[in-house]
């Protein structure tokens, strides 16, 4: 019997999905990534298991087959566009595969250590009137389902709620889609004109990487029941990140923005439960997007 | 085309369900009773679909057929018993198929006016760590759904929590299983001991029709997005239950407790939003249970 421990990472094929893969293989896990349909990015010697994990029997055939001492459930609808145009598809996806993956481990090992990836726009429960979007309902249920499960249950869930992941690798993230335009521009592919929404939005940045680690610090060292916040507390403009591409790259960017808001549209945060676990970010902004664009210029097609 | 306004009634076998129907129907709706497999128990001159809830596409296609103006969601899994042997079950039945309504009914009639029946053990939502069991979970999510939906979707929707339903028909709460004793111990196909868990447990027991009656007034005049406490504020203890039923029946009954806790189970409510509505229970508790019993003397197998 293979004597590593079995750890199962749902939405293997997604921008964390294939960092956590790397992290947790080099650190000695049994990993199984969980796809979609698609086939599988990652390596030829990577384990990969089809899923569809809205579909219940067959999440608890893979379970059951499996037999998880971890499991890292990334998989999701992270889109608030989507969200408005299929609400209850968005409540199936993160909600009910949520609980369906709680339900047959529960069945099949109960002390399996399990992190549940939630999101920055989820919202605290005690507040549910100021739900801004489909996305953000079934984020909040999906913690709250969660915390359920623990506590009837007696399971150990850990659930975060990460902010903008950034670094190399196909993500639908803002940093991601400047950092490939950018490309498209050094190789006259595109004119040398970014639009964005608003220069003056802020968001917390973090690499993809720095939230890795935090997720094996939390399915080792994580209290059960437990939510926290995986970000830097630090806010960051988009003008910023652009003023740091116009180094990186010898192109000569023309910005243009449709709109000139100020103010932050999401609420800074501090990781200070992650803090007293001994996590703290590694990867500086600058650095992760050198990294960023890097991963485009050497991948150009890879994320069409 | 028929002028009268259209009114789906899920759950229409059900105890509440029978009552509502021929409630709504003898005020002029077209009421469509909406049961799952089982042949409905109604008059025949009643319309019934069959449809499982927690089909996504069937409930689309239904409401898609039907196009209601009115909406009684009674449908559901009311047992804590079995939500603890299948709590995803009870999550797929109670949290999804309004959910599956809800978007249904948003899609061809969003002014439709819709009343979600919850439970009165449901939670407050601002205080989840306190779910006792899946079955609270369950109501308490669809309840947080169904608010969601409204503010989401600008829709017409009213949330109730109504308390211990009693009265004759056919249920599976205590009221409805001492009088069913009774009448067979009247029968003689039973010895006359009645034995019960808790004699000081506290209920607050109300009439099946007062709550139907409450829902048309909230159908009608409910505000959109509020919850609904239908009870009559009074508690009663089972042994207060019981010495009205030993004077409604010539049975000399023997009764055993096999447990003397003391307190009430479950928090004592007042209807006040429903009194502003021009509500009041109009059945006096000796009412119902002579009701009750009379129901199992004339019809000694229907609820088998």
């Amino acid at each position: 019997m293979d004597p590593r421990p079995k750890l199962i990472i749902t939405g293997a094929n997604g921008f964390t999905g294939h960092h956590a893969y790397n992290h947790f293989s080099k650190l000695g896990y049994d990993v199984i990534g969980i796809t979609r349909k698609q086939t599988f990015m990652g390596k030829e010697n990577m384990k990969n298991e089809n899923c569809d994990l809205t579909n219940k029997k067959d999440v608890a055939m893979l379970v059951e087959r499996i037999k998880p001492d971890y499991l890292l459930h990334l998989a999701g609808q992270n889109s608030v566009v989507d969200s408005w145009k299929d609400p209850i598809g968005t409540l199936d996806i993160n909600l009910m595969s949520a609980a369906y993956l709680l339900e047959a481990i529960r069945k099949v090992n109960p002390s399996c250590k399990i992190l549940i990836a939630g999101s920055a726009l989820q919202i605290d429960p005690v507040n549910l009137s100021n739900i801004p979007h489909p996305y953000s309902l079934s984020k909040t249920l999906q913690e709250i389902v969660s915390v359920a499960w623990k506590k009837l249950f007696k399971m150990n869930i850990v659930i975060t709620k990460p902010t903008n992941l950034i670094g190399p690798g196909c993500s639908n993230g803002i940093n991601s889609i400047i950092a490939s335009k950018i490309v498209k521009m050094e190789r006259n592919e595109a004119d040398p004109i970014l639009i964005v929404n608003n220069l003056n939005a802020t968001r917390d940045f973090l690499d993809v990487r720095d939230a890795v680690n935090a997720y094996e610090i939390l399915l080792n060292k994580g209290e059960s029941g437990e939510v926290y916040d995986i970000c830097t507390g630090i806010s960051r403009t988009i003008r910023e990140m652009i003023d740091i591409y116009k180094n990186l790259t010898d192109v000569n960017l023309e910005v243009k923005a449709t709109s000139n808001q100020s103010g932050s549209e999401v609420e800074t945060r501090k990781p200070s439960k992650l803090f007293e676990l001994g996590w703290k970010p590694s990867i500086p902004f600058e650095a992760s997007l050198r990294d960023t664009i890097e991963f485009f210029r050497t991948n150009p097609e890879i994320c069409i």
